[in-house]
This record gives structure tokens, sequence and C-alpha cells, in this order.
């Protein structure tokens, strides 16, 4: 477990890559702090085909930093430096790359291991989850079984895909406040098994944001939207 | 067409009624503006049962008038001061209350009327729409027919009720931006009657925000944001 760059500043944003051991495998992750410091945190799951410092992922980043809060990501199973195959051109191979190294269970390990890390590094701090897509097949099962995360932003699933089970089962869990995003035109995962997972969520403070428009066409204004909800649960 | 009372102040609202006759029928109406005065206007139309002057009107009243937005509510059809008989208590009264006065092609001469005469008075502003539940039976089909209203809140209804072939026939007429509001949990209108009436809106610049709970549960984050939105659209 250790740094694997120097620290490395962006305009306000300090950027700085890590690299986990956990169980058998290593976990590549990366860390955003404003240069003024951040006394909360959030973590960002990013979609599937995609990695941890895809552009919209590091938007996020920059968006929570300007307002003083830390963001971390990490490469999802069988994505971005987790695997020297570039595979992402093929779509059809997502579910076995999402279960090639144990699927749900060691997702949730890897997030676990990624914020005790940074805790040790940072200190405990206030933490949010950000993810869509397979930001939030990640996401959801970690907001469920990690109680340090407080509120999360999760959307664009559903009852749906390689790791529905899990998702349907876990749903319950989830009792922290949640803004869930769905795409009304959503041409990956139908609406209508959005509309379920959100149902299944046990917590009473959640709201859904539907708009038009295909799987990858979240307006700006949701995202930026998305960025003031976590600000606003995550305290001053 | 005429006021009915002298301008009453209350706190930093000025409140007003005023009676219009529209073809064979009175319209009675309030009109609230900032004491400091307003160059936007919204219209309020309140839910079934309830008139124009019901509390929760009143109190989007004075939240708009916070941001500076004068309001306009009239009593809907069968409602409020357009009938002596007290009905409220029986809602199965309800659809034949609604067509009492001739439905859909009545509320939008009402609503227009009560537009013509409140510009006459102030002048040509800024306009939008509020209003749930029976507040869409009426607030869709005036949004889709009157060019003067640039952005809608509506919500608590859909593919439903007494003029439900009106509202699918108009819902595509309906171009400007809206937010649209449904109850998770809605034990009055279902909600995949509400999703459909959403999906059917002409506009693209749509959101839909659903929370758990039943019909006349909406948050109050949400009434407070739902004006935020007309505040917005309507420009500065």
């Amino acid at each position: 477990m250790s740094w694997t760059t120097e620290a490395c500043q962006q305009s306000d944003m300090v950027e700085r890559d890590f690299l986990l051991e956990v169980d058998d495998h290593k976990v590549p992750g990366v860390y955003w702090q404003p240069v003024t410091g951040a006394q909360r945190l959030v973590l960002l799951g990013h979609g599937g085909t995609t990695h941890k410092k895809v552009e919209y992922i590091a938007q996020v980043a920059t968006m929570l930093g300007q307002r003083g809060i830390a963001a971390l990501a990490i490469d999802g199973p069988g994505h971005g430096a987790r695997v020297a195959e570039r595979w992402e051109d093929d779509p059809t191979r997502f579910p076995a790359m999402w279960h090639s190294e144990g699927g749900t269970q060691t997702v949730i390990r890897d997030w676990a291991a990624a914020l005790d890390f940074i805790e040790a590094e940072q200190g405990q701090r206030p933490t949010g989850w950000w993810g869509l897509s397979m930001g939030t097949m990640m996401g959801l099962p970690v907001t469920a079984s990690d109680p340090r995360i407080t509120v999360a932003l999760l959307g664009l699933m559903g009852t749906w895909g390689p790791n529905s089970d899990d998702l349907r089962r876990l749903a319950e869990k989830v009792t922290c406040p949640v803004r869930f995003l769905v795409q009304w035109d959503d041409e990956v995962v139908p609406r209508d098994d959005c509309f379920e997972l959100f149902g299944l969520l046990g917590t009473r403070k959640k709201t859904m944001h539907v708009n038009p428009g295909a799987h990858a066409e979240v307006p700006a204004f949701e995202i930026a939207g998305s960025v003031a909800y976590l600000d606003r649960h995550l305290g001053a």
C-alpha cells in the first residue's frame, strides 16, 4: 500500500496516484485534494469500459475540489490499470471483466481498503459516494456495507446486469440519503429496471431525478446539482 | 372584471381579491405582490377539494414574493368561491365538479382571462405556472395553450382522472421547460400514470423528481426547490 507518484498540483488541485494490495490482487487508485486541504471526502466510481481518471470523473473531482471536498477513485474490476489488455471496444466482454476478480464482494473489499488507506493518511472525514452506471454497481454495495459513507449519488443502473442479484439484495441496506439519476431514454439499462432499483433502496431520504436522453447524456446541470447535493449533505 | 377588496398588506406581501366574468360564469381570484413590486409572475393552480387561498398555495405565494415574484390564483371549476355548496368531504363528487362548468376548455379560458386582467393592471411580465394534482389538470392545458407561460412546475398527476384524454392530447404541446413532481407511493394517482404523462410532455427540457410518500406528502425541500426552479427560469 503506497503512493506511486509524487503529488502533482494542477491548478487548485493536488493529484496523486496510489497502489493497494488487496488479497491477491492490486488496486490502482488516485486521490485529489484541494491545495487548501479538505475536511470532507467523496469516493468516485467510474462507469463501465472507462477508468478512474476518465474525463467526467476528473471533472467531478474538480467540482468537488472547488467546494473544498477531496475525492478518491480506484479502477473497477477488469478496468483501467488493473488489466493490461484493452478490451473496452467490445462491451460484450463487460460481464466477464466485472467478474474477473470476484465481482461484488471483491469490489466491496477493494473500496474499503482504499478508504482505509486514505483515512490512515489523511484522517477520518465525512464521506460520500458518487457513481453512475458501473459506478452504482460498485457504489450501491459499498454504500450498503460501509457505514462510513453517509450520502450517495447513484443512478443509470437498475435491477440489471452482471450483479443485479447483489443490487436487489443489498438495496434495502442503503439507509443514508440518496439522489438517484435516471435517463428516460436509456438504451443500456431500461428505465423500468432503474425505477425498480430506486424503489428497493431502504432509505426514506431518496429522490430520483429523471431527464430525457440516452445513457451517457446526463445533463450538465444535473451533474452540477449532484455535486451540490453531496456538498449539502456532507455538512460544512 | 374588477378588484373586490382593497389591497391588504400582510408582512411584505400585498394581497388583493378580484372577480372576473368569463362567458356566463364568474371567476374569483387573488393576486399577491411583494410591497417592493414585481417584474415577474407565477400562476398558482390549487389541488382538488381545496381553493385558491389554501395554506400551501399561500405559502408558495409568500416564497415567490421573497424572490420578488408576484403570484395569481383563481378558484378551479366547482371549487372555492365559485360554488356555494360545500362538497369537498365527498371526493367522489370531484369529477362532476370538474366538469360542472365545461371542463378543460373552460379552465383554459378562465386562466387566460385572469392573466389578461392582471396584465391590463400590471403590464406584461415573464410568467410561469406552479400547480400540482388538479393544479396540473389545469396547468398542463393552460401551459400548452398560452405562449405567455414560459416555464411550468407540474406533477402529482398522470394519464388519469376526469380530463385524462385532454392531458394526453395536450402534453405534446407543452414546449417550455418543465419540472414534474411525482410521489412514489401516491395513493391517488398511480405513479405509472404519472410517469406516462411525463413521457408525453413535448418539451426536451423536462426533469422529473420522484420522492417517497403519499400524494400529499411532497417534501418541504422539494417545494422550496420548485420555487427556486421557477425563479431561475423566469430570469432576473
